[in-house]
């Protein structure tokens, strides 16, 4: 954005700067930071738990998690080094409420570090995130973790749907009896009156995502459905089947984050945050101005769009928030992959399917398949799109001559939303 | 930390840069960033409610404590201007779990803002206003407000017993009957056996304390207590009596920061946030090396020094977290006012006395008499410190000469902490 004459450039400092990029290149970054750059950030590893009904409990999961992160740093990794840690978790899983981010991270290694929970409903760990990401932007943390658990299998039925229920708002939703399936459900019956699209384009989402979800190792359900099958499944919340719904996940993810000049010593691969944006909008669906589009996410991915210079026709593939597929069809169009009101033909063409359409849309099976572990569901989209770049998915899965990847990660029914773009370019 | 010969500096830049600052000194502070210091952080505003029984629910007591925060900008305050907002709390009150602080900032004005809950039991708004700090240095927003709320007078004895527990060990601690003042009981009693201290020494702290509060509007226990009367308590957890632990408070506080160089269009008298220090340390009192010190305020106090370039010495008021008043003690030794096993005979001798000791301590009442309002108590803690240095509170409240204050802000028994420093000087 600025330009520097380097000309004479290191003549003025006192004392010297001593960089692995150099005193010409440090002063053209730092110029670059009068308008939105400061440190560049780069992910060095990454890793997850399978989603699903773990067998461990919050400390296990969380420890599998940072391992399997700090072992995919392919130069080598001390937790020790961490310098500051973003947990994002909803409840953790209701036994361990208060100071549970510094359980955790002292249950693998970095103690002493500072650490919190971010939590803004199933958007935690996206903003997480997106908190680590500023940290290291801050010069104040060279080494950061973010990451994000949910125990939701230890609960009873009644326990999960409170604990899923109160992301939504209270007042006038949850004490009135709308759970999520019902909240999306709305959205999608609002969709189909506003726009040219049915229930099954609602099936097309789901068959992808279940068949882009079967190879991957990590997924919780992992098995392809026909179209016939995922139209018929039984009804949930009228028109939102049980092919509509995401599962109910156990699971934890971690990412590794350093600052640009640290990048090479741990990777010669490093996938680069690019950009960064968050939003929120009313919590409850009756103050918004339209049911059919969700301002947080447009917001979110304005300035992740913006930050990171690039455009919604940049990106090679997209992890979206798909709760139900509904909001997938929106997330869509709110990321500007498909037009206003085109998001149902946008999947009814199969747009989104791996090395088919315009941007692979959930190459990891998304929620639908992948899982909803909740807190964990934002960071462990950045895992994915960490091996995608590095080109490190099982046979089958590789979205084709992938550069750019991008996350979106929602909180309750759009009251909250973050969106990261990555590229394996700085 | 480094200098720039500003001879031809400005003929370097393309665009040329149009700051209220002009070129050089941008530069300046740019080529200062390298080292800790990216962007000043100004606080222009602060405010909050009344901490105590509070007759108004979450919306209401969030509202009031940012018109109080908008309110005290000299030259006036948008809320619609805020970019980034950071909330702490540890359950908010039990009955919005999830998507809380959109639903706040929500309504008060801040529509659309990025925003998240921080949590970090009773550290959470320390935590929120380091994250918030780290926003404005990381270049991502300009705008910020921190904050933090509780409402705990709503809710049942056995549930606030259960939201305060839960910010102990579960698993060893909660689960075994332990509750907090059972365990800073078992630290007093393990800093009377170490060092030459006697219950008499936390009477002290206790009466300091409430002297402190009587006249601070906004405390929730605004009576003086005579030291027969402190001494004579009845016993909550021996060695420690009613006086010794503070109260259940309802509160919201919030702070708005800004980027350096908008400072001047807010006010003629910013306080300036010198420097951010926070970290952790086990959750669980067995894992400990020591009973009787608080590694996390160590290391957090450490950083925060280290940021602001000052040392304890330099410090003409501190907030410090005294839930109970043996914590206090420990605090005065940690943050460096105390040398170690002094911080009895400091409390003894009235070291901590508004204008009479070394250093004020808790000028507000601290959390014994001003209140804790768990998620609150952080930021709290900085608007008695705003006032303070701007010399805006109540008549016969006044640190004479206050320069520099400092906040700490303990999550649970010592797991988390984050310490700040504020100055009237950048």
């Amino acid at each position: 954005m600025y330009e520097v004459d380097t000309g004479a450039a290191c003549s003025w400092l006192s004392p010297p700067i001593d960089e692995p990029y150099g005193c010409f290149d440090r002063l053209n970054q730092m110029l670059d930071s009068i308008g939105e750059r400061m440190v560049d950030v780069a992910m060095v590893g990454a890793g997850q738990t399978k989603f699903g009904n773990h067998p461990l409990g919050l400390k296990g999961m969380w420890a599998e998690a940072i391992e399997k992160a700090m072992l995919s740093v392919d130069h080598g990794f001390q937790s020790s080094d961490v310098e500051e840690a973003f947990i994002g978790s909803i409840a953790f899983g209701g036994s361990q409420l208060g100071n549970t981010a510094a359980l955790l991270t002292e249950h693998s290694g970095m103690e002493g570090v500072s650490v919190r929970r971010v939590e803004n409903a199933c958007a935690s760990s996206g903003f997480a995130l997106r908190d680590a990401w500023m940290a290291i932007k801050s010069g104040q943390a060279d080494i950061v973790v973010a990451g994000g658990i949910e125990k939701m299998n230890d609960l009873s039925t009644s326990r999960k749907r409170y604990w899923l229920g109160v992301s939504g708002d209270t007042e006038w939703e949850r004490l009135a009896g709308l759970t999520f399936p019902g909240t999306y459900a709305l959205t999608a019956r609002r969709y189909f009156h506003e726009f040219d699209s049915t229930h099954d384009d609602l099936v097309h989402v789901s068959v992808k995502n279940h068949m882009h979800g079967f190879e991957n190792e990590v997924a919780h359900l992992r098995k392809e459905v026909s179209f016939d099958k995922a139209k018929s499944g039984f009804m949930v919340a009228d028109p939102l089947t049980l092919y509509d719904c995401c599962p109910t996940s156990d699971g934890a993810s971690a990412v590794i984050l350093v600052a640009d000049h640290l990048a090479h010593k741990f990777t010669d691969t490093p996938v680069w945050v690019k950009g960064s944006g968050a939003g929120s909008d009313h919590l409850a669906l009756h103050d918004r101005p339209s049911l059919t589009q969700l301002r947080a996410t447009q917001s979110a991915a304005s300035k992740a769009y913006r930050t990171a210079g690039v455009s919604a026709s940049d990106i090679d593939l997209a992890e979206v928030h798909d709760c139900f597929t509904i909001a997938e069809v929106l997330a869509t169009e709110d990321l500007g992959f498909a037009g206003r009101g085109l998001g149902g033909a946008f999947a009814r063409e199969g747009e989104g399917r791996r090395n088919e359409g315009s941007v692979t849309i959930n190459a990891s099976g998304g929620l639908k398949s992948k899982g909803h572990p909740l807190g964990a569901t934002g960071t462990g989209q950045a895992v994915e799109v960490f091996k995608q770049l590095r080109h490190q998915v099982e046979p089958g899965r590789q979205v084709r001559d992938a550069e750019i990847g991008l996350t979106h990660n929602v909180g309750g029914s759009g009251a909250t939303c973050a969106v990261h773009v990555f590229g394996r370019q700085r």
